[in-house]
């Protein structure tokens, strides 16, 4: 009844923007990943038949509010699958993501909670069904079940039994590197949540977005496959600009850009006219994260590490998926 | 054979975005300006039988290349309409456009070359036919012939004959200011013209622009005549966001916004938190023009100028049209 589950965030290549059904987490169109092996959650759950209820700790300390209810609201889920009603547990997570690097922690979060539960009570379920389960949770979280590059394939069935993540590329099969620039920001003022609805229900550039995805996907799958730096750092760059685009086109318009994202964008664009293969992405808010090579690695965190308004450069490689201890 | 004539220039509230026709400039959408008092050109043209070739002075000193093949292609046309081919002209032209200020000088330019061209050939025409054809040598130009509010009509016709600017509302319909935010960027990297094109040709969100427009126009012009200003600074706010979200999903995407420009985008929308109503537009560069109101004047002044790469604040009224010596 007890089982500890290590769990990477990830980077969407072609993003997550947009739920058709904001209850069971259904999105409106196909993303892509790649798993990140610098941020990870390590989670233990351990049902127990003497619980009343569910404890959550989260990096040793005991957490209540929002955050157990959200926790605790997916072990419901969990019960439910396992026809398990009133067997409580306690969970206790690390979290290595740090908050400031503006990754989603509730991606590997989510990831490790699933896992974990799911092999406590001993349930065989395959990856596909697990993926399902964690996207409960939290969206993004549904790629984390595997390593190296991963699609979500956002499904068409209304209950969502058809949404869920499949494996791409494994981790092995090619070594891209990320680094995370960090800027000196202040929390952003428009939620991920929050800035999706708004796009979703009142961007005039929406539909053009969704009907273009197939096209990138298709596009990015093909250069991943070839190992094509250049080509899936152009694609992935241009997605991450279209999903920016698509905010500016609500109403009312907004941006999750500051300053020093435009400035760490124009780096980018600076280091490759210098003959440095580098392309950047920015999720749902100021940081940007930016997609280079190996050799390269060097002068990348030099050059972003430079730039004022950067407080910290975090690189990370490709990760693995979902393992268990 | 010589006439003296005063153009200011003005800034799109609603932006003309994109050319159906790049010879005959014909744009794909409607657009609608606010004339500014403190920008304009004053150009004597002196048509002479002894010349054999035409000259140019811009701020006393003769000019030669790209710029003099413009004014003299553009003296071509005056010429062929008035039939008097092989009339040739001494041009002198005193701008008092900044460069840096971001503001087309090619507006106030071409708007006050063809009234003075026109004017010294004793050619009986009515405001759209100054309109249609100071159209040919600038774009935007057609709208400085009117002062105040003034809309230039795409017009449908393959020959533009139907393609002008008409008055929106006078010059004293409403005190509005406008404070030019000049930053300390380099020169632009993609001129309007190639930004146009490149997003008329390849961007996924080009279409829904110009099908949005006629909304934007109607709303905004609703507003200018209700005097509502926040109203009319949402709807123009939006419009330039929208504008330059088009040139984000160009392929490849492109931004003209620097660091700064978010900067004095995000000032402005913090002065309206604060109470102080005013609105941003942005045209195809980095600087940015801020609109109030004249209550705010100094706040509004004092606010922009502090801001770091900040460089000058420029404040303008709502202009007169062209004026004849």
């Amino acid at each position: 009844m007890k089982a500890t589950a290590k769990a990477h965030t990830n980077i969407a290549l072609i993003k997550y923007w947009g739920k058709r059904d904001e209850s069971l987490i259904l999105p409106m169109n196909n993303s892509l990943s790649l798993t990140l092996d610098g941020f990870y959650t390590e989670t233990t759950v351990a049902f127990n038949h003497d619980l009343t209820e569910d404890i959550f700790y989260l990096d040793h300390e005991q957490i209540s509010g929002e955050q157990f209810t959200k926790v605790s609201t997916f072990l419901d889920l969990i019960r439910s699958y396992a026809n398990r009603p009133g067997l409580f547990a306690e969970v206790r997570s690390i979290n290595a993501v740090p908050t400031a690097a503006g990754f989603a922690s509730s991606a590997s979060g989510f990831a490790a909670l699933a896992a974990a539960a799911t092999r406590a009570l001993d349930l065989s379920i395959d990856d596909r069904t697990l993926s399902r389960l964690t996207r409960r949770g939290s969206g993004s979280a549904c790629r984390s079940i595997y390593g190296g590059f991963v699609e979500w394939e956002k499904g068409s069935k209304d209950d969502g039994s058809d949404s869920f993540a499949v494996p791409v590329a494994p981790q092995k099969h090619w070594d891209v590197r990320v680094a995370a620039v960090v800027l000196s920001s202040d929390k952003k003022k428009v939620s991920s949540r929050v800035g999706m609805k708004r796009t979703v229900e009142t961007s005039l550039f929406y539909t053009s977005w969704v009907d273009n995805i197939p096209t990138d996907l298709k596009n990015i799958k093909s250069a991943i496959q070839d190992r094509d730096f250049e080509r899936m750092g152009e694609i992935a760059e241009a997605n991450c600009q279209k999903m920016h685009a698509t905010t500016l086109g609500a109403t009312p318009p907004f941006t999750y850009w500051h300053d020093t994202t435009l400035t760490v964008m124009q780096t980018v664009q600076a280091l490759r006219t210098n003959g440095i293969p580098a392309y950047f992405t920015i999720d749902a808010g100021p940081n940007v994260k930016v997609l280079y090579q190996p050799e390269n690695e060097e002068v990348i965190q030099e050059t972003l590490r430079k730039i004022p308004g950067v407080t910290n450069v975090i690189v990370s490689r490709s990760g693995q998926g979902v393992t268990y201890q």
